[in-house]
């Protein structure tokens, strides 16, 4: 839930001054995205979402944010456009935060995850690949491989507090994790979403009723890596019914919609196991890290990281590409 | 800042079926109203409001907050107007909750209030006032001098926590202001706002560029009350500066207006000053009463309840109407 920084609105009209958009008409704010405060946003030429980066985001990554979605519009892709001031930049400062303007996405997300989402959400992601391709910067994934020992120190101190012996059997499943990890140059990289949650897919039925993707959101976590890691953090945000279990069915319709479109190699089939429990991993660490910083009585909804303790041990035990639905 | 509950999107499928509205286009939740959660809705008719009404709010009293915004808005008012399903019936169920949906406004509050805003934010107040007449039922005002005493025992073992010896000084206020505030029948009564704070009236540029209200929202502390009490909400709510000082120059902006719609009486003229103590000490009361109440690890924004008691000591001084811009 966000909204941290409040905008005025004479603040507001000045900023817009500098975009070719008409006058303000409606400006509230929303209620979702965690790391920045988001507007909608009304103009006399259409609907936009604001975004001001808060603290979290770092100002240098976001041209190539900005830059990526941009790109991957331009090629077709269904995502918020930035949107350009009258000087051509869409990268702005607001209320002393960098802000840009993107354009307004329809859609819903899924709040419960149908298994015909899933192949729709395949052929969006392999389309999200294959429209990156060409796109000229890099960012190093800060949140990959290379991340985890430092994000599994900073909980070392209060990790059991979460559950006894936790951090022992994160410390474990790291250690095999990392030695498991695809070297270098093994497996094909390119940018990637990193973060694709139900929240971040909108849907709309097409004209049978059926769930088709109508657009991809929020970029920020986006990075240069390999393209199996995506198809692996899908599988940890899609495939696991509230009751905890895997559900392959949802996998296979995913990878199969996937594949249809940008082919999985053996390589990343074999790989995927691994590339799972890093991902699971992954979310595990980054909210135990905030379980064990956040203050009990902070205004941030905090976010089980158990949940991820039990995807990681599922993973952990699914030693088979098969098991998964590759 | 809210949404406190989630609606699956098969759920708001189901709902929006029993409307004449289209398929679901998009459903984002706002972060704004305090007391619901409220979700910006588009169909394929249009923008539209989704309020779920959470426990704060009596469900038999949303007949009347309905009903009267049906009735202001069939008379011109630009408020959110509800929208009935097939059946004819504007409040419904949605996820275990009262529902309804209501049309969406264009505007933008003002999160910095100008000299400007205050004639228009004046004529808007007596529009409403009049709007109102003719309509059939009542609701007692819950927050009125009635229910000042029980809030402020209700404050009575905790409330010296924010201020040593405030709730001697609130004891010495109430008692004033109950003895001086207009006998039954003395003023002119209607249906009121009774919470009209700047994040409830939204604005838009006339074709000059001065501000111009362009509807009024959330009717949920409306009630049957004194016309004149919602004058001195909005005195308290729209004409002192954030250093604390009264601005005269806004509130006769404001008066001026309104009585050039709605003539104030000289009886609620000369009332004025009691009914603006009145508004102070009912928002620092249930300010007070939140604050007192509210574990420190809630999510919840908890609003200073100084402001109001700043804002009471400096009415208690202003003995005469004028010097409060009346």
């Amino acid at each position: 839930m966000a909204v941290y920084t409040e905008v005025s609105d004479e603040v507001l009209r000045a900023f817009l001054a500098d975009y070719a958009l008409g006058g303000l008409l409606a400006f509230r704010g929303i209620a979702e995205g965690v790391e920045n405060s988001n507007y909608a946003l009304r103009t006399a030429a259409g609907d936009f979402i604001l975004t001001l980066y808060e603290k979290r985001v770092d100002p240098a990554e976001l041209p190539y944010f900005l830059g990526l979605m941009d790109h991957l519009a331009a090629r077709g892709l269904a995502c918020p456009t930035p949107v350009a001031g009258r000087d051509g930049q869409a990268l702005r400062r607001l209320a002393g935060r960098p802000a840009a303007i993107c354009t307004f996405l329809e859609g819903v997300w899924p709040r419960r995850v149908r298994p015909e989402h899933l192949a729709p959400l395949g052929q969006a992601l392999a389309r999200l690949h294959l429209a990156g391709e060409g796109f000229a910067m890099r960012r190093p994934n800060a949140l990959g491989p290379r991340g985890w020992a430092p994000l599994l120190d900073g909980c070392r101190a209060r990790g059991d507090e979460v559950l006894p012996g936790l951090v022992a059997e994160l410390d474990g499943h790291l250690a095999a994790i990392l030695s498991a990890w695809p070297e270098a140059g093994a497996l094909p990289e390119g940018q990637i979403h990193a973060d694709l949650f139900p929240d971040n897919v909108f849907f709309l039925p097409d004209a049978e009723g059926r769930p088709r993707v109508s657009g991809l959101i929020d970029f920020y976590f986006a990075c240069t890596d390999l393209l199996a890691y995506d198809v692996a953090v899908c599988l940890n945000a899609w495939c696991f019914e509230p009751d905890g279990a895997f559900n392959v069915t949802k996998a296979r319709a995913m990878l199969g919609a996937y594949a249809a479109l940008r082919p999985l190699s053996g390589a990343e089939r074999a790989a995927l196991p691994v590339l799972c429990r890093g991902a699971a991993i992954r979310f595990l660490l980054t909210r135990l890290y905030d379980w064990t910083h956040t203050p009990p009585g902070a205004l941030v909804t905090r976010k089980d990281p158990l949940e991820y303790l039990r995807k990681l041990r599922f993973f952990a035990g699914a030693a088979t590409p098969g098991a998964i639905g590759a």
